[in-house]
């Protein structure tokens, strides 16, 4: 199956469900995002990692990077593997000392918080991203080289982070777009046409709001 | 160093700050309790343990486990290795496959959500119980060994587990008792003396608070 590469593009917070987050993945050679609603506290572990805030204590994610690393395995990718009635699987890709990979069944945004501290790409299969990509208006080609040495150089002032503060945490269970914190005021959603919910997607992407799009999209991929 | 074997008695709600919860251990063989500080996400991690809830999708610490046992390795014991101005530090203790010792830093909340996944023993440094612990009146014989089938039942109805919903989360980064939430509303706390503070302390485990219980005795232990 045909593989695209992403780029973690940025986080942003839900305005309409307290404690999610969409995490914007995008095409590195292409110009589709793919927006994924994920926990408070998986979107807080990839922040502190794009902005290499350290904290005194390890994270629960930086002791599953510890744990390999004392064991001389390394991440060799991320892979969107899957998506299922609007819940997004990963696989993360490891490698261990002896050379042998072991595949590890995650939720995408701790496979993204673990993947992001070994630097290891990340995947999504071709049909995933025809599914559920989101096309943006075309970017400047100087545009995408400046992001792509924006992330190289971990200079992620072009990333937008928001502020974790004063959010109340959701705990949800998987990267799904109809838990009741997604879903919660969005039942004006559930009651929109499809036209209806097109033409709000199309209002949401050209807002930037990915938060918003991904709701509409999978209420979208919900109806059939 | 003299080993003080632990168990997990129940996670208790902060009253006085949004997202903290208190992770109370109790001596296995005696009468004192170990509170510690721990964040909401990590409590839930516990907790969703201890009710045998488990989720759709595999959470953080679920994800740590699974790449133990697809290694062959296993988690051996926990120790609460160390105190220092009010932090609470512990060691996980990993056998590998091939039967070499691994220990990982962690922050306790983190080692007794992945071992309590494993089953594995919890303990605790006597200097560390005799610095923190809190004296509690001796229960009787047949209710310790109650508290103990149950735990050896898994049936946690004696386990004191607060509801996690519509709590704020509080991004703590290590098991602190002077982290900014949980001092937030204690600057009451922070104005007394240590005399009122002893008293203080007394009428919260009275009262089975072990959250403002441990909050005080940290309180204490920085005036020292």
């Amino acid at each position: 199956m045909n593989k695209v590469r992403l780029e973690i593009l940025g986080l942003s917070a839900s305005h309409t469900s307290h404690g999610s987050f969409a995490l914007v993945l995008g095409e590195k050679h292409g110009n589709r995002r793919l927006p994924i609603i994920i926990g408070m506290f998986e979107a807080q572990a990839i922040a502190l990692e794009i902005e290499k805030i350290s904290s005194n204590r390890p994270m629960t994610h930086d002791l599953f990077k510890s744990f390999a690393l004392k064991l001389g395995a390394s991440i060799n990718h991320i892979q969107i593997s899957n998506l299922k009635e609007g819940v997004f699987f990963a696989d993360i890709h490891i490698i261990t000392a002896e050379g042998e990979e072991i595949v590890l069944d995650s939720r995408p945004s701790d496979a993204v918080a673990i993947g992001i501290r070994f630097n290891a790409p990340i995947y999504v299969f071709e049909n995933i991203m025809e599914e559920a990509g989101i096309q943006v208006e075309e970017l400047e080609q100087d545009e995408m080289d400046h992001i792509d040495d924006e992330l190289e150089e971990e200079d992620d002032d072009e990333l937008e982070i928001e502020d974790f503060e004063g959010i109340e945490d959701e705990e949800d269970e998987a990267e799904v777009a109809d838990t009741t914190p997604v879903v919660s005021d969005s039942d004006s959603i559930a009651t929109l046409s499809v036209d209806q919910l097109n033409s709000l997607l199309k209002k949401a992407i050209d807002n930037e709001d990915y938060m918003k799009a991904a709701e509409i999209r999978d209420e979208i991929s919900k109806r059939g």
